[in-house]
């Protein structure tokens, strides 16, 4: 008979556990005109659970404290950290200066399938998701590095944001550790 | 300069494209005592974009038509075959019969690590996702063949089940195809 497991014994037989010392994987993610707070709250919520290094929200993205986001956040608003950027080009030059990567999710013409892309062990990866009709911001198209797509067989080639995002932070995470 | 894909063009260079005659993957998803009719929606839409064979519902999960299934679905109840379960044993005993392989999304002792957990092509899979606060049914745990689990490294140990059902049938799908 299988047995729920208890929290205090949940870390010890992960192999993903990380170090004392680093909490985190070199993954940050940036929410685009992301219009649901239910999206930004699952974003948050996920990125705890994968270890993700920052969440970057820019455009008309919420920000916490908001009650959709913190309804969906289950409290991980608290533990990762976050900030709210008025100068996305600006960010993007910073960030590939320091060494970053940056990645869209995005359908496009030369994208890269989900399963082909090589996250490689020490990069660092910045990954955009964009609105949920209109996609990122064409602005960001010429800066990124990559983009990355999800294949889809079905009829409807949509996903949602959060699930889009939970889909492609996996098999970041698990191809970094 | 990087352009969005139009849709007439979307699947042709698409590694994924199920042939003419067969529009699903063998695998099929329970949403057992699932509360939220929003991850019900979304399940749909997910089952949609990664050609999930059957959607089975029981317990307390709500069934189409209803408001908040229909908003996170996007017209994917009508795409995706699903049916509604009284009696959920007789339907694991008669799946098992028929070669379908039982495997739980949940925290126990003994899982498997989703990234460990062989997905073999020709195999049928039915993954049973259960409640947001207390997991999958015990009734199922001494059926089931295999459970498999997301590791996760945050403080919070826990994921949306739209989002956990992303991760999982994104692996499903990958080793399968």
């Amino acid at each position: 008979m299988l047995t729920r497991k208890k929290s205090t014994t949940y870390l010890e037989d992960n192999p993903f556990v990380l170090s004392e010392n680093r909490k985190t994987i070199p993954v940050r993610i940036w929410l685009d005109n992301v219009r649901s707070a239910l999206n930004v709250g699952s974003a948050f919520r996920t990125s705890d659970a994968l270890g993700i290094e920052k969440l970057y929200l820019s455009g008309i993205t919420q920000q916490p404290p908001h009650k959709e986001i913190l309804k969906t956040a289950l409290g991980s608003t608290q533990t990762v950290s976050w900030e709210y950027i008025e100068n996305e080009i600006s960010l993007v030059e910073e960030l590939k200066e320091d060494g970053w990567e940056i990645i869209l999710a995005e359908q496009v013409e030369g994208s890269i399938w989900l399963q082909d892309f090589e996250f490689i062990k020490n990069h660092k990866y910045v990954i955009i998701f964009g609105n949920e009709v209109d996609g990122v911001q064409p602005l960001f198209l010429p800066l990124a590095n990559a983009v990355v797509e999800i294949p889809q067989v079905g009829s409807k080639h949509s996903l949602n944001v959060s699930v889009s995002m939970g889909m492609i932070l996996w098999e970041a995470f698990r191809k970094l550790l």
